[in-house]
């Protein structure tokens, strides 16, 4: 399926588009700049420069310096190699604080952590899936090495307090990490504004491509790298850059970063109208989330008396998504949202809808219908 | 500096260009097919379709089955995985052996085992550059997990007894890994002719772009995954896949299957022209390596009398180097060529330079008359 016949696309926090800008400033590295940026000689030069550039351009958008940038393979590394690496720089200290809606690629390395012996403290989330700041400062204590909170759901896109459960944290000497993956470029992250030590960034979530992230390191942390090799990127992360790819998500950050505000509002204007027109039709659909702490283009509803999933099988004019697309293919219900308090039932009701810089007004449109159409159908 | 102005690029060991083919085969998967793997809407589904078909590439040109070959970010991580997952999956044997020749991207994680309690044998080589078969087989024991041996080396392109190590460590038990980086596409490296266990593929050494690579694990083999996160790559390797670039590797390896035979013996024959030239008017050069079991394309010579860092200053008409990229910098003799028996000022004689697909007859006639006057001068 290509263009105009395809459904409209509802689905960006499982991954964007590449912007076409993004794809022009990486084919000059994928065609004619394919030195290595370890070599000397012109090839490699002209390959280490595209780096050093994207590297200030991340920066730009982090509001921190170019060397507190580390290119990694994604949001995954980016998440492991923070807590991992801060685990095995900090051995003194053997507690994580974290929260029961993060990742996989953030819950997967605390359960393993666990599973060595360090004690970890899972936050419970509140209706609107935030966790409760109080809660938070009461976990943190002389032996957290780590505090590592998202700072926007993937599923429901609550944003959370991170910078007041950052500057308590830090208080008690404990570093803080946040994944920044559906964040970044959707509203602002500078990172001495969250007051966080470790930021994560994934390419696809921000209109660059798969396969490439960053992780901001405030200078003086204490990180070991969790590859080991040659001594790239400061001996944090080694490996012959991914320059094409860096280079996109370099062009993409400051993309994002020009047009940020405008592009906030437009979304969020957009989804509003989305939630209103399923609102008019649906009696008893519900929004999962918070109602204002949320990123602009993320709308997650619950539909009443059916599946999620009957009704985007019922809709094929939309490709949107029951939950996180790491976790498609099961019918469990969403964990975020029974951490957010739901039952199995409800949970099973709710649809993603995330849109982004390509949605339109009558992309809007015609997804509610195509919605509501759906729902009557599958509620039968 | 663009096109022709460019020195002749004799540096393909440090990275490839990317075949034009293979951009084109990324470009679809960096415009329209932007979907989520993971995502079961079309977008989805045609971003999944291209890793298949990708892995059914891949496994091509091993000649393994698609379900054997685990995509990563790049050689480097490839390496950390198949050694430090075998390390956590093996608990029961803590002994690995290895070369003293192997590429940071092995050896830095077999010295991160050793200093975690973990015996490491670390081979000697002769004056080829190659392991000793017998040394090998002595070292080998019943507490041996991994036996880890490049297939050929990045540095001089000696190509390793991987074959009969292979053999006779499975004989005993241990399982085989080799870091097949360089030689992948340039020599045969089927699994099962080299009875590996474990085989690591570097993107940008074949023609595909940096920051992709796969990793061969033979089907039953204990691993354990290095990042945590969702189930991707069969649970071994978390994190939403590159696209774009798997699907480049996959036409890399495509054509590199294709093209091999013929190809190889194309570029022998200029690196042999390239060598008699050399020969023909610098007495006393000497060649670095195996003069036969070698890769096709490499070439590294010691020039008499002078450094291999002023002879590539003074010929700027060729693009090479004198050793490994990831060296590239330091004033410290090639540790490849001190293990091979060198001292040190020979060894600081020694200029790699290693052919590639667009290496032409003209290219190394004009490579060889700059290097030949660089040498004289630097000899003053």
């Amino acid at each position: 399926m290509k263009g105009e016949d395809r459904p409209i696309y509802l689905d960006h926090n499982a991954s964007t588009p590449v912007l076409p800008e993004v794809v022009e400033s990486m084919l000059p590295y994928l065609r004619e700049q394919f030195g290595n940026p370890s070599s000397s000689h012109p090839y490699g030069r002209a390959a280490l420069e595209g780096i050093q550039n994207a590297r200030e351009q991340v920066a730009g958008l982090l509001g921190c310096e170019a060397d507190e940038v580390i290119f990694t393979s994604g949001g995954t590394e980016s998440n492991n190699l923070a807590i991992r690496g801060v685990a095995a720089g900090r051995g003194d200290r053997r507690h994580i604080v974290t929260t029961v809606i993060e990742h996989p690629a953030t819950a997967n390395p605390c359960r393993q952590l666990e599973r060595e012996g360090w004690r970890v403290t899972w936050l419970a989330v509140d209706g609107t899936g935030r966790a409760r700041v109080d809660e938070a400062l009461r976990a943190v204590g002389g032996d957290t090495a780590l505090v590592t909170v998202m700072h926007a759901n993937n599923e429901v896109g609550t944003i959370q307090p991170v910078e007041e459960i950052a500057r308590a944290a830090r208080a008690r000497g404990a570093l803080v990490h946040t994944d920044a993956a559906q964040s970044a470029g959707k509203v602002p992250t500078e990172v001495e504004q969250l007051g966080v030590d470790l930021l994560s960034v994934a390419g696809h979530k921000l209109y660059a491509p798969k396969g490439v992230g960053a992780l901001y390191v405030r200078r003086g942390t204490p990180l070991q790298p969790l590859l080991r090799g040659a001594g790239h990127e400061r001996g944090y992360r080694p490996g012959t850059e991914n320059v094409a790819s860096i280079v996109g998500l370099g062009r993409a950050c400051e993309i994002a970063r020009r047009d940020m505000e405008a592009e906030a509002s437009r979304v969020r204007a957009l989804r509003d109208l989305l939630h209103e027109r399923l609102r008019a039709e649906i009696a008893g659909i519900e929004l999962n989330g918070h109602p204002t702490e949320r990123l602009p283009n993320t709308l997650n509803v619950r539909f009443p008396g059916v599946r999620g999933s009957a009704v985007l099988a019922g809709a094929a004019e939309v490709a949107a998504a029951t939950g996180s697309a790491c976790h498609e293919g099961g019918e469990a219900p969403s964990a975020v949202l029974t951490a957010m308090g739901l039952d199995a039932e409800p949970a099973l009701g709710a649809v993603r809808l995330s849109l982004g810089r390509s949605t339109t007004a009558g992309q809007v449109s015609r997804a509610a219908e195509a919605l509501i159409r759906a729902w009557a159908a599958a509620r039968g």
